[in-house]
């Protein structure tokens, strides 16, 4: 990802920043080579960032509805090993920088013990005129937190 | 479909009603079968529809700007022989009903003289406000019009 | 769905033959109408057969790798209220008929008590020539029996 | 991308070594932002990437066909402005590195004049038995001509 100067930056307790979801592949996210389309691995990130946010008292649907929105701005992916039909998958989400303006988190992907996929997405805050806003302060609190409750589903 | 009492019914001038949409299957709509999986035919059959207003001088888009929308409320799809990775594919989509306050198309899916899947759409029509509301008289006219210029892309 | 003369049909004991499914709606399964894309519900339907089907002891990975294939010949879908983005969805799959060449599965998606949609599968069996087969003894042993296990995830 | 020692590095031809294809962005390809998912973009850059060797005489289907694959290794993408419904869209393909046993393309999407986001995807070349090999001199060849015959759709 593009390295720029960072200012307002977080610290980042590695311990607290990391949680984990568990799904299965569905059928119709294979391709005829058989396998889980490269595509779709970013629908398996979304899931593990919106459950991260979730586990810290987050509900984005909430977030959003009140004009804050976290736009990817850029994304990166490496397949390592190809996730097939019905295979029981955890991504493993992890914020890694919390900037004034935006964030980035990485992404493991498992099967068992098996590294599918590696990847990272960096996300903007921005109101609903789509104009930079910086993080505030109990937004911030929320991101630099632990899981705070059990995940419902 | 649902079977209705027809009120305030539209007359449909079937030579006027149809239009065709050419267009190729993606790779990423195939699954492990090695054919397009059956859910991206709803795709197929909205692309048609999409060009079948355009083609009389809707943009959706604009529509659904000014607070009309008009939400899929049934469907129904028949799968007739598989489409593959990169078929040249048509849809032909035709406006089979006009009432009040929903309308109904009719899809049919070829590559070549083969008959791929058939299908229908009912959708209703609705404010800003998800209330029901009638078609006005200008979207009517447009509705049971003719295509009135070819097609940009 | 098309009505034919049942031939070779089982009878399937209603109490057996129903199983849900828990899972929560992905962003990126919304549209820009703030709600989720109608084509995405046979998605959230093929989850539910799939999850039906574990429950009886098939994993349908494995039936497709030995040659046996349930590809979708006909669905239908009736939207009732809209779902939305992380919403905690729940989809009841009811097996309704099973026929020597075919079978038929039901759909109810729900968000608590609120009914959402309602849709229909009919799925044909054929073998890896793409031939239309009967279902083995076996097959009807597992199609006509109740959940066998817990789902793992 | 992975920064890696070339070896029997193919020279390309800059200006013969770029395509471009139209679309138009599908409606379900929105989410609720109302622009673009950020994870559709792959499936353009794919298209973009088909139709670039289809322009070159090679249809991907029958390739894959005969046994050679190019499955997706690493992506990234970067996005400067949203695309929204019904835009039409051009993606710029280029290949920009073509290696002994994988392939990298770089993507631009454009909206008139606008850049809305450029991204690359590196692929390797495998048989039908998921093994690494390298392109033969004939697929060498295709892949570093220019345009052979306009597309047909």
């Amino acid at each position: 990802m593009t390295k720029e100067a960072p200012k307002t930056m977080s610290t980042i307790d590695p311990a607290a920043a990391q949680s984990q979801f568990e799904f299965r592949a569905r059928f119709c996210e294979t391709d005829l080579m058989g396998i889980v389309h490269h595509g779709n691995y970013f629908q398996y990130f979304e899931m593990g960032r919106v459950d991260w946010l979730r586990k810290r008292g987050v509900t984005y649907a909430e977030w959003a509805a009140r004009g804050t929105h976290l736009p990817v701005v850029e994304v990166r992916s490496r397949y390592r090993a190809p996730a097939r039909f019905d295979d029981l998958l955890v991504v493993t989400t992890t914020l890694v920088e919390l900037r004034s303006h935006s964030l980035r988190f990485a992404y493991l992907l498992h099967r068992d013990k098996t590294l599918l996929a590696e990847g990272e997405t960096r996300l903007a805050c921005i109101d609903a005129n789509q104009k930079l806003i910086p993080f505030t302060g109990e937004l911030r609190a929320v991101l630099t937190s632990a899981e705070t409750r059990a995940e419902i589903a």
